[in-house]
């Protein structure tokens, strides 16, 4: 994946680290808080970045860090909405509270993605004119130089065609701001690539998209209809669809990944020939396992609250959450917010 | 895969070869006339079952099986819905008449697969008490000895939460009949495993397949919600969603499976250690590769309409062709359409 502060540094403000920490909610994701709080330590001693803890301090344990307290932890299997009403002292309220209050310059969490997504729409609000934030997802491509931007990822399952034309003109900011590409090429997920193909939803937003209006204006280009077949293919940059049908998506690809690279290595473990062989082709292999490891990406980004929000994978470790801190601050300094702030405005 | 006539064979009539031909649309496919042609010949001399081709005699050329003839050819980019009403005369459009009028046991097509669910709906019919047919398509699963069976894999894009339950009635018996699966686990393709996950079309089919009704009476158990990570882990047999999500699920686990094998590959051809270490893996690899190939499954099925219909996807081999009719013949035999007619009674 390109690094986003190489790729195109021209067109954006330099990485300088944020006067603010960032946020990193301690008691969110499979391994907390042990792995998030070694990634928080590891972001400011590495990266140089200011970085704070959200959580109870007793299980955070002794840091370097500044803590800002949360005595509740929103689990991974509680309802999101009755989390974020009802844990009003929780890691995730918090983290969310401090963006919107001044006292971080962007939240990351691992934590329940439904709950992250509602604490920050909850506290630190929408930015003007967007009708619902969107959850955008990079997917790493084999053999490609940037992931595909996937949005909406899973926040609204019921979606509407006009939302979809946002989530388009988000998924462009982002897919330029974070990784350096000029002009975007924007696609709908769809089942057939003519105009017609698709139901109720699609048949909507595909003329909403194909109007040049909102893509001359934002710096992209309508490329039409692309099937699931071509998410990992390259060819377009961001794809929109509703939130059911991204979070299946997304999901079957990593479960055949999963699935795939399982099988494959089960091969390897026939018997004392092809565990030679598979040492030989190991280091073949590994930039490949390297291209699509979650951890490297940095996280999905919440687009269209009014802040910065990553959130990282479940089970994210300790170099997630540094990846995760690093693509925050980066897009703090280029003013992501600011930038989705512009794209959205409606179509005159 | 377990071989249907195999597995379950005390439960269902054993598969003697229909006395109709199977008529196999000779214009279909990406590889058609020749492969088509190819792959029914040796249908019948291999398995010794009665087949008819379908389409126009000139470019079918000499052949030994009978030739049901038919001028048209409704191609791959055709719309569906305008070339099925147009081309009265296309080898879909026949092959459909002939099981409609008994001149053939059951219809088998690798051409446009929604000119073959329009063909086969307005000539066949609908089964009396389905309101929509759909595509069930089985998809292999390395290390399970039965696919799942995903369905609507894409014939109806707008679906309706009754129809979701008639897909669960109709997979358990294409399950039970095909692969054996005594008494099938049904699963809702969601966001997330709680009952209250997903949009609005699941959340109302949700209490529809929690009744135990219908599971009781056709034999089956609903397993709740499963996400798009699960569709080629065990666990469960049968997983119903709308056309749309199906088939974006569906294409985007084949994009992944490409992808990766691809990818893999490549990194087999780095250098001459690595193209002898392939080498020494491939024979551990082949059964993975078979049981991937989608020419080995013999094709999804179009449940609901009133005659057999195997819809094989558009790349066939004549391999895939010989399976289909395989397919198609045990389907004829244990009467799979009696079955579906009976499964589909609405619950009392």
């Amino acid at each position: 994946m390109t690094d986003a502060t190489d790729a195109d540094a021209a067109d954006r403000p330099a990485a300088t680290p944020p006067d603010l920490p960032i946020a990193v909610d301690a008691m969110g994701g499979d391994r907390a808080p042990a792995e998030i709080v070694a990634g928080a330590e590891r972001a400011a001693a590495e990266l140089g970045l200011p970085v704070a803890l959200v959580g109870d301090p007793d299980r955070i344990g002794a840091t370097s860090l500044e803590v800002f307290p949360a005595s509740e932890v929103i689990g991974m299997d509680d309802d999101p909405g009755q989390g974020v009403r009802r844990k009003k002292d929780s890691s995730l309220v918090r983290a969310a509270e401090a963006v919107r209050d001044g006292r971080a310059s962007a939240m990351v969490s691992a934590g329940n993605t439904g709950a992250t997504w509602g604490a920050a729409l909850l506290r630190m609000g929408r930015i003007k004119g967007v009708a619902r934030p969107a959850i955008a997802t990079p997917l790493p491509r084999p053999g490609c130089d940037t992931p595909l931007v996937l949005l909406d990822a899973g926040a609204n399952a019921d979606a509407q065609a006009e939302w979809l034309l946002q989530f388009a003109q988000m998924g462009t900011v982002f897919a330029r701001q974070r990784f350096g590409v000029d002009r975007p090429r924007v696609a709908l997920l769809s089942i057939g690539e003519e105009p017609g193909k698709g139901d109720a939803l699609r048949k909507e937003a595909h003329p909403l998209l194909a109007d040049p209006g909102w893509a001359d204006r934002v710096g992209a280009e309508f490329a039409g209809n692309v099937e699931g077949r071509d998410l990992l293919q390259p060819g377009v940059d961001v794809v929109v669809t509703d939130g059911f049908t991204g979070n299946v998506a997304l999901k079957s690809l990593e479960g055949a990944m999963r699935t795939l690279i399982g099988a494959v290595l089960g091969a390897f473990d026939t018997d004392d020939d092809t565990r030679a062989a598979g040492e030989v082709l190991m280091p073949a292999l590994l930039p490949l396992y390297g291209q699509l490891d979650p951890d490297a990406t940095g996280g999905a980004m919440l687009l269209g609250v009014d802040g910065v929000c990553i959130i990282s994978h479940g089970s994210s470790s300790a170099t997630a959450i540094v990846n995760a801190c690093r693509v925050a601050a980066e897009s703090v300094a280029s003013d992501l917010v600011g930038a989705v702030t512009r794209a959205v405005r409606p179509e005159s």
